[in-house]
């Protein structure tokens, strides 16, 4: 039997123990620990490792023995820094940062340190950046003259969900992404104000804030925004265009899904795929899609082709 | 300017022809010619060249001078054959070879011919086989477990149509398909018959022929199918299965679409992407979509990922 790839979980967010249930999942995996900032007060095991949902948990990789792959479950801002510390160790990274204009110098900058240190990184790792860009380029290539439009949700923001709670007088903020179509959102804002906030005057500073002049705001006040969560989100992608000289070629694609599932589901596979590409720093239009699956590559092509 | 990749297009039938209107509106590619087994009753150019369509047009594919890629674009069962020819000759292939359950075979046999001789072969490239496979182990490795269907149409069915035509008494057939969900196809007949047969018997010969059994078949006689004559397809693929431990994630690709056009498109778009590879036969869920766009790898992460 093959061994199993091990792999390390830095972070244990809500994307970390969505990786984790991942990684116990995949057949050809193992998870040879979590990597966090702190393992104090996490329960001990009778011989004094300290432990998360059965799994060591240690704030130094090299605790972990042999690791092949590290998942960055962190924040995007945090991607560059601790992808360059593990590929400097030879492990291999994946992570889903999802900041769309900084992806290619993110590449830029990670390719020649995973080279130097025969080791490989998939950056963006996740639905969008990530399987959406393989949809997208696809239908590109499907129709290479014509608009492509990517419609995303129902399902919350985070970075406008931010941008509210940073406003004064807001205690708590969700703002729900809603398509329709063609590209264009409407914002459905939903907050909790702190005592004696004014409504009328909070409204007006979101509506007014980068994130949401330029779309359709509507502003409601809750009494509990928590309350309101849900993690499903969804995506309709869009192209119509034309195939050679032919026009009027028409492709969608549509998904609903558990948000923090779907991405590290994503960010396993690509830890999987890490394993069989020469040492440099991909993103995943770069990977072909069958080294995303476990298993032989003929049994594979027999059944999905 | 980079040099552009010299195509030569094998075969000039229906899909021939709309992958020469490929070739010419790709950015980075050029028409060497077309290869025939004939080219006798051709219209001659001024020095005496045989011309189609403004292509020159040969028996020999040498007559052609430098040529990269060859586009098969012959029947299935000529593909193996043509194939091993020109890889033979260090000329890289792409093919559309669409019978399902020998792709793995034909794959496994141009493998070692293209190694040797330094060329790469890319088989199965069109729809399904092909785009459609990479959605399907796309979607596959989103929700690992779970069941996914592939329903096509409507569109006429070759395979099917063949089928009808080869029933005594039968001068014309079209079987279309039509997708009724979960992978369930309903095949809709329409025959043409010859003087003096009796349809009640035809219709019977054609729902007990094994094309046919297993469905629900409709037959209705018809004066002249080529009236009926339409190539426009459609597939909807879809997938309900599980990310990590979460359940009822949901997944779903459609398309209407020339289905010649769009074939040929996809031709094109792999004898792109034959001249990246490193030798070897590939089908498309090994080739990474990145390389099916012509056009600077920065650039294309940039606007698509």
């Amino acid at each position: 039997m093959e061994q199993k790839i091990r792999v390390a979980i830095v972070g244990y967010g809500n994307i970390g123990k969505y990786a984790l249930e991942a990684v116990e999942t995949a057949p050809d995996m193992e998870c040879a620990g979590i990597v966090r900032r702190s393992v104090e007060g996490l329960q001990q095991s009778a011989d004094g490792q300290y432990m998360l949902d059965g799994v060591r948990a240690v704030t130094d990789i090299n605790e972990l023995g042999k690791v092949d792959v590290a998942i960055l479950a962190t924040p995007s801002r945090k991607v560059e820094e601790n992808a360059k510390k593990y590929l400097a160790m030879g492990i291999n990274t994946v992570d889903s940062f999802d900041i769309h204009t900084q992806i290619v110098d993110l590449r830029k900058s990670l390719d020649p340190v995973a080279k130097e240190n025969k080791a490989v990184s998939i950056i963006s790792a996740g639905w969008d950046p990530g399987s959406d860009s393989i949809v997208r380029t696809l239908m590109q290539s499907l129709a290479p003259k014509g608009i492509s439009y990517t419609n995303f949700g129902p399902g919350r923001s985070m970075g406008h969900s931010v941008a509210v709670r940073a406003i004064a007088g807001v205690r708590d903020a969700l703002s729900m992404t809603i398509p329709v179509g063609t590209g264009i959102h409407r914002r459905m804002v939903y907050v909790e104000l702190e005592e004696g906030a004014d409504f009328k005057a909070i409204e007006a500073a979101i509506k007014a804030d980068p994130y949401f002049v330029n779309d359709e705001t509507h502003v409601q006040q809750v009494d509990c925004v928590d309350d309101l969560n849900d993690v499903g989100h969804g995506v309709n992608l869009v192209r119509k265009g034309v195939s050679g000289k032919t026009h009027n070629q028409l492709f969608e694609f549509n998904m609903t899904i558990n948000n923090p599932a779907l991405t590290s589901q994503v960010l396993i596979n690509m830890a999987r795929a890490t394993m069989r590409q020469q040492p440099g720093c991909y993103t995943m239009i770069e990977i072909p899609v069958i080294d995303m699956l476990p298993g032989d590559k003929e049994e594979i092509i027999r059944h999905l082709v």
